[in-house]
């Protein structure tokens, strides 16, 4: 993490059995964040969306999300993303805020998003007819000439706690890691929420230029819900696996995209619900 | 769970080191549930918010979050809640909408809602300079006069378990439950989303008249975040429990709103973050 630490300290009443002490103790950090559209002609810009997340990588999370939600789809899209300078705005504050500027065809996307469907209210899915409908009319296809060796899958997890701040190790945060199909960490990201974990790795790809991450694969240290899954394919990542269970709609939606979906990878062991071809068989 | 399966079969590739079998497998089902507001003239409702959840107590659900988002204040601030009848949706999609009626009062506070801070783009948060007003100025202050023998605590993670599915024992649902201050459980109820298992809990004791739920202790399965507690802050419920982590600013709301936050509750111990006095002393 940067910037700001994800850890607060607190003191505790800790009681075990009939024990009682009171002691230091570590949180993870949570505050939200309010994501603000400038307009063309300039000013403080307009409330997008709020998120509740572990302060850190802000930019990165910024830009994953407003990807995820097809507001901006290149990096260049994206003119800048600045604290707010409007002096109404309590200075404490402007650490939860951050206004982004966006080039006009973009800024109409996040317009047309925030009168038609405002996000939240937005139902994606209750009115298709079928998960097919979900996927993105304009979403690149995923690889399909990856494959993996399952050893490289099981030694991910690890890979991904060694990355992780000790901390995080504990359990306070979820964290999400990009992958190269020889195993090698990309880029790891920690956040009390896993959307934005995995926000924050879309949105460094799109900082760097990284975008699809064909060939690339997503591990998470939860669940795998259809929020995940979606993110996933939009910025193009043909590999998602979990260390705990995905729900139902996930494995739909992988599976009709044509998504390696793995859960439960731990201690040399998985499940693959989706895609299971891109794996070598033994 | 009433109504729907919360279980999805499917078929899984386990690997497990060298050996690969196909077998069955279960999955948390996650759905889409749109929730409509109906307009006093009638009509199929405008959307009001869409969640991710896991079908069943949908009634509850709904009114759960209403209810934590001040649209309605009481039982009778909510007319009816159905499926849409609206010709034009497609019957299989009927069991992921429901339709809520609201008195005018309710009505016009979900138009405001709606109107000035979207849900989703709404920050409750940001633009306050501390913490303390994030609590609604009408909101009824919390019992103060209970006291809890550890013992109580202690028992309850495995009650909750008990009462759950025996898939959801399995860690593939979140669980959140209503205990009396003699340890007993009154309600418990599971959902992909601890967010929703807290609404749907919530709703079922506004639709039974049971709210403010003074003298009552929640517990939920997973970590604490700020929307948790916020949500039991509103329901009237003096002290939650999580078998994990609570957030920053989770402990710190429960600090100001006179609330008793317990962390790690598993295995006879815990870690008391807010509120210790209604905790009694070894």
């Amino acid at each position: 993490m940067s910037e700001v630490e994800p850890v607060e300290r607190t003191r505790v009443v800790a009681r075990d059995g009939d024990r009682q002490v009171e002691r230091d103790d570590a949180l993870a950090v949570e505050e939200p964040l309010e994501i603000r559209i400038r307009p063309a002609q300039g000013g403080p810009g307009r409330p997008f969306v709020t998120t509740m997340r572990t302060p850190g990588n802000d930019e990165e999370l910024v830009a994953g999300l407003l990807f995820a939600e097809g507001v901006i789809q290149s990096r260049s899209d994206l003119r800048s993303l600045e604290r707010p300078v409007d002096p109404r705005i309590d200075p404490e504050l402007r650490s939860n805020v951050m206004v982004a500027s966006l080039v006009p065809e973009a800024h109409a996307r996040g317009e047309k998003l925030e009168r038609g469907t405002v996000m939240g209210s937005a139902c994606g899915v209750c009115g298709k007819t079928s998960i097919e409908n979900v996927i993105p009319a304009d979403a690149v296809p995923l690889e399909t000439r990856l494959r993996i060796r399952p050893e490289l899958l099981f030694a991910m997890p690890e890979r991904l706690r060694e990355g992780q701040s000790v901390f995080s190790k504990t359990g306070g945060l979820h964290a999400a890691g990009v992958f190269a199909a020889d195993g090698s960490l990309l880029a790891l990201r920690e956040d009390v929420g896993r959307h934005n974990a995995v926000d924050k790795v879309a949105g460094w790809a799109l900082r760097e230029g990284r975008l699809p991450l064909a060939g690339r694969i997503l591990l998470v240290s939860g669940r795998a819900s259809f929020e995940l899954v979606q993110k996933a394919l939009v910025a193009g990542l043909p590999v998602v696996a979990a260390v705990s269970a995905p729900s139902s709609l996930a494995a739909d939606l992988a599976e009709e995209a044509g998504m390696t979906l793995v859960g439960f990878l731990r201690g040399g062991s998985m499940n693959v619900y989706a895609g299971a071809g891109r794996i070598t068989a033994p």
